[in-house]
């Protein structure tokens, strides 16, 4: 029996390892239907979030099937709840990816980010491409002091969050309406995706050290804290 | 140890009821704040989200504590893991209150809603308390044809996002960039606030019916499908 549920927990590992790689390929492409008005791939993206939601329904039906049937206890029941999180976390994140592509689409044929942008938007995509990969690397590893890596391309992000709504105040350009709410949405977007990367390795390094610290619990709540602040600028 | 089961599970029942109310004041507040700015008020419920956290802490450890003594299996099973991501939802609707409560903050001692759309967003504060009101009697009720009823008022939700987007993009003044940004932030907030409300009154729906349909599976989704439209306006 322990065999079988060592399996199963294998099998739940490389798939929210897969889950990583969808929603960082997601990611990955929103970023760039957005800034070359690509419609077609951010149709691709839209289309591929289907994937990440099945894989997720999967998951959590395994889980949920591994708990009736072997009766876990202490960390390996702990190592099955906290993967369902993880699963959560990773939707979430192609969720966001989604939106990010929904964005494009909307102002095709245009870009939703005007030029001057470009580039801001581009470092934010590509943060959170490899953040998300970190984590993935973090779940197959089950290294929680990788995990810790996780946090500086967060500050990172959070950085580019601020900067990005300084722009959008400061920018002496008759910015359109339109394109105030695309970015304060699309900033909002990236950022709460690289939260939930954190999120995610956060529970491997709770996972790992069997310690609640009250930021693995409430992962969110530490980030949007600065998130928050970001918005006074 | 099937009568203390069910007293656990009581006790969840009650503590998540406990969860809607004070998420319920939390959205309540945090509107009357936002309109007649007062700074003291939003402070209150910016400092009281502690308890929604601290609950949801409680609850997450009673909920494993149960996994591990009582080895539920069926339906007893699927009310523990289904009471767990109830309470995610309701800790981050609490979460979401504090943020309008801090946009309240960040603008004392001026309002973050121009006069013009005071009456429209008291509106969407209004759906956000009944909603949560309907989801705590659903969850206290169990009773999963009143869960349609929150359906409703979501849809009630969406249109008034979908006109505040109309007139954050029409309006003929000259609205300040700061207000854009807090109003296409605001909008987003209330609106995720009764999405996760809906989430909460169909998890009771697929906990008594015992039927994953995909929208109860992923209500996120569903929601936020609506949502991007009207970002489109």
């Amino acid at each position: 029996m322990r065999d079988a549920f060592h399996d199963d927990l294998d099998k739940i590992t490389d798939q929210l390892v897969e889950m990583t790689r969808l929603a960082g390929s997601a990611v990955s492409r929103a970023t760039t239907a957005l800034l070359d008005a690509d419609v077609h791939l951010a149709e691709t993206v839209i289309a591929a979030d289907d994937e990440l939601d099945t894989i997720r329904t999967e998951l959590d039906a395994l889980s949920i099937d591994l708990l009736a049937r072997q009766q876990p206890v202490a960390t390996d029941l702990r190592i099955v709840v906290t993967s369902m999180r993880m699963s959560s976390d990773l939707e979430r994140m192609g969720d966001l990816a989604r939106h990010i592509a929904k964005v494009a689409r909307l102002r095709y044929p245009d870009s939703a980010v005007p030029p001057a942008l470009s580039a801001h938007i581009l470092q934010m995509g590509q943060i959170a491409e490899r953040i998300v990969a970190k984590a993935g690397s973090v779940i197959a590893s089950m290294d929680s002091t990788a995990a810790l890596s996780l946090e500086q391309d967060d500050d990172a992000m959070d950085e580019l969050h601020r900067q990005l709504f300084d722009a959008i105040l400061h920018d002496k350009t008759d910015l359109p309406r339109e394109t105030l709410v695309d970015l304060t949405l699309l900033g909002r977007y990236y950022e709460r995706f690289a939260d939930h990367a954190v999120s995610v390795a956060q529970r491997v390094v709770y996972l790992v050290t069997g310690e609640y610290r009250s930021e693995l619990d409430l992962p969110e709540l530490d980030h949007e804290e600065q998130e928050d602040s970001r918005v006074a600028l």
